[in-house]
């Protein structure tokens, strides 16, 4: 029989996915699951989008270009001028989902064994798209003591080697919830520029800034060589399943070389590309709407959290998730019992554990990621859950 | 400036896709391009299908499950049974694509450095997704002269090494149109056997079988750990760009790896997969309206193609392409000369040159593959223009 291979086997499971069937067996025994595990917001889809598919009368669902739908593309340009990036559509290359974007990236630009840094806690998927690209996730360890801020640029420059060709950075940050500042994408800019490297930057959560703090773009750096722009749709409009996402960059042998792994998996999903193309037209009270709905969730959760004995979470600045540190000896486990062993009213939380966020092995083992994409009401019953479960918990440290 | 990967160097270009900005350019200028170049039929998509989108009331298109829509998978297996495949749902992962099936499979399955062996020509994106996977594709070498029938056992047995872990077959064949028998597969199956190799099954085009023949897929040999199926909605149902494949196995290891590469991607498309669904029920009068085209329109152009002097097309057997030699000095200058340089009547034709779909260089030099998925209207024109380009061609060889 023959064996798997190397990749299959450091592979990592998804920490956000690893319990899924820990959940599916809790609701077959008829407990209700609040899932702050995952990014999947309950946020309807924009109308334009949802009529843009029931619209549709094509008589064939065609392959489109392996960039993407011209008329999607040029569209785009429309809202990264509005947000200050100028850009042609052909430096617009449209893949399935921000996770064809960062593999495409990572693809192109670094060879088997070359090293890439990236602050940790950090989204677990970079692992396995690390693993798919035969790179090395070099981790540089930020802490829940100071928010999660981005560590001091010596803690980088520690970790350069020559095989490191790259960084990537989150902004805003999924799993912690932290805005980077211009300050801080300008001290990383400059070690990118002293080393020659890419930066990788993951921008899909850039309409989740709050607090009346903005955003500030890698594509402002002025480093049109060195910066290779992530974005997704299925955040700003609340559509993860359509699967559209793209990759930026002013970088012209990037995108040529990127169109080739582009085109040998012919092109990406053409109805998600439709409904993606209609929600460049949502109106802006779709956003303020969302956008006070995610201020709410958040000032509730953080706050509700934080008044637990022991629980502590840093209040986000952006996207829709926080790092919580519980008082529990082990949050994998905890998170596991809350699905098989627990439940308040036939109620119970999935909660995604912090540790699958971390690349450096013991980090993170009494935090877990929440994300605040349920409404008031159910939130309100997920925290009581929780709280409930913190009390009942074997293995709980207060 | 930082460099390029040496995978993005090497990475091919799609053969059937490196033409395009010639054509776009024709169409700019006027002229009406024939696509032969590509398998997007003009079929259209089932109603079924196009039903579904159209009324799909969701109001969030949110994230599947990894693996793809359990309901999908579900009724995948009745359609399995019904072509006496007998699969339980947990051996079904919904890809993006079939592209993504193999890419996952190669990645799972091999490790970088390892070899696959593949009858040539073969699907150009086989390289690709080699390539990304960092494996090396051995080609063995089949010949129009043998309507590209399956080479002899004993060529195979000639390329194994140590490094071989498996043998990719695409049945029926893309490009060749060439259907293996029953005996050819299990010829196959005994090396594949022997060597504990993987067999990776490019089913596509199952339903495309012609004159009486049958299709004898890779499942049928009893080889349950040895035998990965890829498949693809894309043509059985004319809808390329909803991008839904799936991979099928019974190797529970193989299962297990590749759900760990589905995770880290989050999902397929979605609404892609309500598609793909509501496909299973399309009434088998489409199928038989779609076959008598496809039989119409082989019969018509390979007879057309071998009536002009000096061209030579195999009698197809499957898919809905066809491997023609041409007489001209070199069929990728010759493909776009008839973009660049080359009208009738403000018409012209686009191939994809066949020398990308060999691995071995200077194979193919004056064979096309040509995809006869246009109408009988179009593809008269087409081969008019053909014709009168072969006339005109400065590199005519007779």
């Amino acid at each position: 029989m023959p064996g798997i291979s190397k990749k299959a086997q450091v592979m990592p499971e998804s920490p956000i996915r690893r319990l899924v069937p820990y959940a599916e067996e809790a609701k077959r025994q008829g407990k209700k699951v609040y899932h702050l595990n995952i990014g999947q917001p309950d946020i309807e889809t924009p109308k334009v989008s949802l009529d843009a598919i029931k619209n549709l009368d094509d008589k064939v669902f065609a392959y489109s270009h392996s960039a993407g739908n011209e008329s999607y593309r040029r569209k785009l340009t429309g809202y990264y001028q509005n947000i200050d990036i100028p850009v042609d559509h052909n430096e617009i290359l449209i893949t399935t989902g921000g996770s064809e974007a960062i593999t495409f990236a990572f693809m192109a630009c670094m060879n088997p064994g070359d090293e890439v840094i990236i602050p940790e806690p950090f989204y677990a998927n970079y692992n396995g798209f690390a693993v798919s690209a035969g790179i090395n996730v070099v981790p540089v360890t930020s802490s829940i003591e100071n928010d999660f801020a981005l560590p001091p640029i010596e803690d980088f420059e520690a970790l350069i080697t020559e095989k490191t060709k790259g960084i990537v950075i989150c902004n805003p940050n999924n799993p912690t919830g932290y805005l980077y500042s211009e300050e801080e994408l300008k001290s990383l800019a400059e070690i990118v520029k002293k080393h020659d490297l890419y930066l990788f930057s993951d921008e899909v959560y850039r309409e989740f800034c709050y607090d009346g703090n903005s955003h500030f773009s890698a594509m402002h750096l002025g480093m049109d060589e060195h910066v290779i722009m992530i974005d997704s749709v299925s955040k700003r409009y609340s559509m993860c399943g359509v699967r559209v996402g793209c990759l930026v960059t002013k970088n012209k042998d990037i995108l040529k070389a990127v169109l080739k792994f582009a085109q040998a998996r012919l092109c990406p999903p053409y109805l998600g590309q439709v409904a993606s193309e209609a929600a460049i037209d949502t109106p802006k009270a779709y956003f303020d709407e969302v956008y006070q709905e995610y201020i709410a969730r958040r000032d509730y959760m953080v706050n509700r959290l934080n008044e637990m004995q022991g629980v502590k979470s840093p209040m986000p600045k952006g996207a829709f998730y926080t790092v919580v540190s519980l008082p529990v000896d082990d949050a994998d486990v905890f998170s596991q019992w809350m699905l098989e062993s627990f439940d308040y009213n036939k109620q119970t939380v999935m909660m995604a554990p912090a540790s699958g966020f971390y690349s450096t092995p013991g980090l993170g083992k009494n935090e877990v990621r929440i994300a605040y994409v349920l409404n008031k009401s159910d939130l309100e019953n997920a925290m009581q859950c929780l709280e409930e479960g913190l009390k009942a918990y074997p293995g709980r440290t207060i």
